[in-house]
């Protein structure tokens, strides 16, 4: 049966480094990662957060970006890991947000992975990722720890074929009209 | 074949005045309304927003508005338009955003509409509508001309129990948690 799932925020402060400390490409399981040893005072277990990392790091081939606002340090974290990989990651930000303090996007393009921004007056508001070309995630949440612990906030991770086809369609014509070129 | 759609804004500005003053209950369609005789100088074909209007215009029985900003004029007269034809409404907004100029809460509330909002630090970030309990409408934009018309943004129409459940649910939760009594 294709994932349909919908994560809602806020969420719970949980530690997250398990996830995040994993060996490049092994397969991250619920198992292996919810203490795996780790001393810290926060809870272990799976919060709206984790999961949306593990929908994310999940990646094997690509990963598209499409988000207004990114100063999330695990989700930071998260994308660079895939880069290291080998995971094809581009992303598309709002210029009006990269600027502010905090943000993730010049910690990203220092590593080396492709960044494209808007130059109009609209926003580029969008809040989505495409996995590997199968699974899209959309919603509400800015990829902001300020909106992760303390907004409502609701995240589909939907497997569908015909979503993921005109998200992708979205992703491309904003790719080549944000081409600085 | 369940409805599963998704809108891409900004929307091109197009005249919604046939939708909008559909006779009470008369079943909207795209022959009807796409010109009905408006002499204005705007175009009068489809939209986002005149998808989206006629989307939430197919409320009969009961509407959940979840929405951290509502000032467009055009989805405040859809949601009286419906509040008038007895069909349920029920909106929860964020207290920031409300109190902005142009806001709709206001003329809602005045019109009879029941609104609850949040008085906590967290933003009620959501953006979303339930539809006679059978559709799903959800996405990253907020209700408001700036964003409609400027913005890129996505909106999901879905008639899908699952989901309807879960958003309905977390409606619920937030309608009983902003119960000013
Ligand atoms: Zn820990
Ligand atoms: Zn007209």
């Amino acid at each position: 049966r294709p994932r349909r799932e919908v994560l809602f925020f806020p969420s719970q402060v949980t530690c997250t480094e398990a996830l995040l400390q994993q060996a490049p490409r092994a397969e991250p399981s619920a198992s292996t990662t919810s203490s795996a040893g780790c001393l810290c005072s926060l809870p272990h277990g799976e919060s709206a957060l984790s999961r949306l990392l593990r929908a994310l790091l999940a990646a094997r081939v690509s990963l598209e970006l499409c988000l207004f606002a990114f100063s999330s340090p695990q989700l930071g974290r998260a994308v660079q890991l895939l880069h290291q990989r080998g995971v094809r990651v581009r992303v598309v930000t709002d210029c009006d947000y990269m600027a502010l303090n905090g943000s993730q996007i010049g910690l990203l393009r220092k590593a080396g992975i492709q960044v494209r921004h808007d130059q109009d007056l609209g926003y580029m508001h969008h809040k989505f990722a495409i996995v590997d070309k199968k699974v899209l995630i959309t919603g509400s949440l800015n990829w902001t720890t300020q909106a992760i612990q303390n907004n409502r906030e609701n995240v589909l991770i939907m497997e569908d074929e015909e979503y993921v086809r005109l998200f992708l369609e979205e992703f491309e014509r904003i790719w080549e009209e944000f081409n600085p070129t």
